[in-house]
């Protein structure tokens, strides 16, 4: 892999309190050439699931070899295990409560080490501020071309998350998901392109139910349907989303995380 | 012009989702020696007019040779023309929805592209986010030097907002508006240093009618005036502005955007 | 001192205007290669004790010879006067409002300076928004090596915020206060490992009284403890803090800055 030159920050810390400036501090101390790089830090906080779906989302975007480090972590000094993760193309650091789960589904050739060194650890390190103590120098280290070995062992066991997934009912129908909703209050489904190639090869029109609302048709962007409709897309992650044209879905809709949304080729 | 070394992002995309992130990730893939400076990302969705503001007030701070990219954009993916904006100083990239709108009246020697040149964009693009997909590559390419020529037609037509002008009424009337509406509750106005200049050549006082409350004169700074009542000053973006001293001028004027702020020289 | 290679910055602009992103546009102005971290620009607005103590919790981790900016100023514009603050570590760039508080207890060989050389300021500067007239283009100059006896006279006398202190009764016990309250809710109060240090050399258990609720011990980590429980332990920055696992302490004990809570050793 080519030198790294980013590291990325996925946190649900705000922006109000001290907690990222110190993450940032620390890096910059060890390492005052790398560049640190937003995600967020304004996942809803010990939501493991949202983080996970906003990683999943932005990682691929960046430069091979980019460090991205996710600290959304409510068992912070429990036992759970801080982990370093390599793939093919990116580094990955964050707690084992499967934050991690779509990378291990979706990036080649991954190994999974546990951060055991302290000695790259600060020294003031608590129990209760591992992104600052142990993430952030360890990613900072690992940018300087420290091996991924020496951080600790690999292993072989790891926290996956257990969301729901869409379900096929038959030919003609599939039984998904809210998985996410954004900041338009678009709603984001667990139904991806590939399940719908696999559907759009039976004729027929697409129809799409969320609780008492029906929808038919798939719109190719935004500005299609009237004001204020619900209508649904394949959205620029390659997830199935329902939004309202210049208004906010999740409000029209009422509906959040988890609620079902069913595809029928009628 | 001298080399780019910045590219400054203004969007309605929040901080919270991957959007932001995913832009960043493409630039540096591209220019990884390139430096991304946020503007806002909390414009309200889809307001064209608050970051046609926002940008105007905050772009001329920045080095010459910058780029400025406006995401604001609930055409994405219609008829709407993503644009390359080249001045004497900066280049901006937009969709053209009115988002450039003051540039066109303070920039000198403002040329207008749209781009066409679909080699520059991301494989995968969709139609849904063009910010990611076709602004983000293209404000890279140009940031490496890449000529505006290169990334489509000039054009000469392009969309410009129609929001209020301040009018006149006989020499010593005014009627405003408010404009914008900032973090602290302030009421910034579309009354400017040169409508001022223009009545101040009257003798008399100044005083000013927002709905049933007047002002009378004009401060100099925030902290004169009594805390919680209403004062006005010429703001640091020469625009005429309505404060409450250690208060919020918005929720106690009970004003919202539009509203009429006449000024009299009595 | 090393060269100055980050300028930090701590605000209650809030990110949706065009206060911040001017700053920066005004540093790298002057100094293109200087690298801009945000500390926060969501401090509460006025509120001068907030920024110190995430200020006092964030500075220390940066770089040797770092510059922090910290623009909460009511008083912009006013007599108050905008300070250089350097000490052996770092500099600092504030107005005389006691944001620096904690900055002249903490820091070794503090030298303050009256910012008074108008030449360097910009020179559009109005008397509203000191942050980029004035402290930016300070900043600017400062890390580009221009000496801080340049700026203005060293001076003696300046703003120290009076916030209560916690306070002994007998030898067993100590009524402290919240100071600050971060975004998961949980409540840092001003006892601090120091005057722990000093109660524990008594034997007994201790026990924490916040209105009519009652702690008993410290934990280590906050997943210690049962879900929605207050709990309580010494947190990263070596306060004493109050929490609820997986959930908000703040919202539990209905408590806001300045609650008082009583620590017991019984």
């Amino acid at each position: 892999m080519p030198t790294t030159s980013f590291i990325t920050l996925l946190t649900d810390f705000g922006t109000r309190d001290y907690f990222v400036a110190s993450i940032k501090g620390v890096i910059l101390g060890i390492h005052p050439q790398i560049r640190i790089i937003d995600i967020s830090h304004e996942t809803q906080p010990h939501n493991v699931l949202e983080a996970a779906f906003v990683l999943k989302s932005a990682y691929r975007y960046f430069p091979r070899s980019s460090i991205h480090m996710v600290i959304v972590d409510p068992g912070v000094g429990s036992e759970r295990r801080p982990l370093l993760v390599s793939s093919n193309n990116y580094f990955f650091v964050a707690p084992d409560n499967g934050v991690l789960s779509w990378i291990y589904m979706e990036e080649p050739h991954v190994r999974v080490f546990q951060i055991t060194a302290e000695h790259y650890f600060l020294k003031s390190a608590g129990a209760t501020f591992h992104g600052r103590d142990v993430f952030a120098p360890v990613a900072a280290w690992l940018s300087k071309g420290v091996d991924c070995t020496h951080f600790g062992p690999e292993i072989t066991e790891y926290q996956k998350l257990s969301f729901p997934q869409p379900i096929f009912e038959g030919e003609r129908m599939l039984r998904g998901h809210i998985l996410y909703i954004d900041r338009f209050g678009n709603l984001i489904t667990d139904i991806t392109t590939s399940h719908l190639d696999h559907l759009l090869e039976k004729e027929g029109e697409i129809e799409l139910t969320i609780k008492t609302t029906k929808i038919h048709g798939l719109k190719s962007y935004y500005a299609q349907g009237n004001p204020g409709e619900p209508n649904a897309l394949m959205n620029s992650c390659g997830h199935l989303e329902l939004y309202c044209c210049l208004g906010n879905a999740c409000e029209v809709l009422k509906a959040s995380h988890g609620e079902e949304v069913i595809l029928n080729i009628s």
